[in-house]
């Protein structure tokens, strides 16, 4: 299923995609979720397939206003540095544990909605990634058990602005401005991707391809991901992990490309489909 | 006022300590506030002291089991090497800007909690700090309209986990660690503390005093961690800042000196009272 959360209407609510329409599964399920990240905890994903086959999808997706997959989460971790040509451009090396910032949910937008370049910058730039949303929670998962703990996968466009990541040794500031992280269009659950699947990962800038990876490139994959955080501090469903971006970001191009009013920037992961997001001035 | 949120007869609730026992808050709010962050975003504190004042508090403030003061922040900023003598001891250099960090809500602790040394290391270090939550929402807030912001004021122990921290370049994992960060006892509200009021805070490990620093030897002042932080995201009501750490930390001690199960750790404002916790293993 491709699950989305969205507002319609004047509410808020969530549901399946199929096709060009929505089946609103706010509406089937009631109390018992009324968020797609309730739903996940809930565990109904999988008692919702078949209730989504045998519904009548009779909202236009092209009339709910999208909103980020899971616009609440608890915890967005952001995994820096997981691709060898990222980590080349930016003249750093591999570190034997994952690189690990935070995003906060007021961060985020939607699919098809416009990035805010900042009036404080114009060195917005991009980074096409892949995220994953927790299904199950869990501490100290073992990477073997890992992929269980996955409730779908997402296209997930950091944006970053150059200058405040780099303020000072933390990267909070630059990769948490407001509507700079989009993530969607929806989330594909997992039992439609299998467990270390390659998918390909390509940014596009205004059509123009920037970067492009495969998911085995990863520096450290999913599984190591999800075991390393969850030592840490217990994951839960919702959650997201955002798994790293290849080589290419505009900020290390010669000569240095940022994001402005009119581009659009899509992020498209094979197995999921198109992030698309116009930019704007703030 | 002093006001905690705290659970109770298998219930969550908020309220207002006088003397040695709470005024039930949400007994009197209802369902227009049904926990401490909605009760501030509801802009309550001001009608809430005439009620206080009123009520007969009949809860012994014994009896509950006291919440971190904010269990549900939306954000919580840190802010790291704010005091000299912390930076130096650091062997880094003070920043023209705030450096910055996030934490999770699901590391956060109560007041008479014990703080959990983690299983993956026994590096586990003290950071006595003032938090202060967020009142009014705000983006782009000027320094001189910042105090305006502020709700009222904690201790807090940003307990950190040193190997951790060092992983990588960026310090997620060691302040992320569940159980880690100790804020309360209680708020107090902002009108009781005044705006640059010099507050004196002291941490003591098994009674011995091992930092102290007045707030008037912050490298960036609140208003200026309030304006930075809003140019680049909305503060809202129930976001907290933890405003950064003096001198002293155990792991830069000779010999070093790491918190072990068996210890007591408080946290002293001289405006706000103690913050007082055990150390537990996992």
């Amino acid at each position: 299923m491709k699950l989305i959360s969205y507002h319609h209407n004047g509410q808020d609510g969530y549901g399946a995609v199929v096709g060009d329409r929505v089946v609103d599964l706010h509406a089937i399920f009631g109390d018992r979720a009324p968020d797609l990240k309730a739903f996940i905890a809930a565990n109904l994903v999988s008692q919702a397939a078949a209730k989504v086959a045998a519904a009548t999808a009779t909202l236009p997706l092209a009339e709910v206003r999208l909103l980020p997959v899971i616009p609440n989460p608890d915890k967005i971790f952001c995994i820096g540095l997981n691709y060898a040509e990222h980590i080349r451009e930016t003249g750093k090396e591999v570190t034997e544990r994952p690189v690990i910032f935070l995003r906060v949910a007021d961060s985020q937008l939607a699919h098809g909605e416009d990035i805010v370049r900042p009036r404080a910058s114009e060195r917005l730039d991009y980074e096409g990634e892949i995220a994953i949303v927790i299904g199950k929670s869990g501490r100290h998962i073992a990477e073997a058990d890992a992929w269980s703990h996955i409730a779908g996968y997402s296209c997930y466009n950091d944006g970053s602005v150059r200058d405040w990541q780099l303020h000072t040794s933390q990267w909070t500031p630059g990769k948490n401005f407001w509507r700079t992280g989009s993530f969607g269009p929806w989330m594909v659950t997992a039992d439609e991707i299998a467990a270390d699947q390659k998918m390909t990962l390509v940014t596009r800038l205004n059509g123009q391809e920037m970067q492009r990876a495969t998911t085995d490139m990863m520096v450290h994959s999913i599984p190591r991901q999800i075991a390393y955080i969850s030592t840490f501090v217990p994951l839960a469903p919702g959650d997201v992990i955002v798994t790293g971006t290849p080589g290419g970001v505009g900020n290390k191009r010669t000569p240095q490309v940022f994001m402005k009013p009119g581009d659009v920037c899509e992020i498209e992961v094979d197995a999921i489909g198109v992030l698309r997001n116009g930019i704007c001035d703030e």
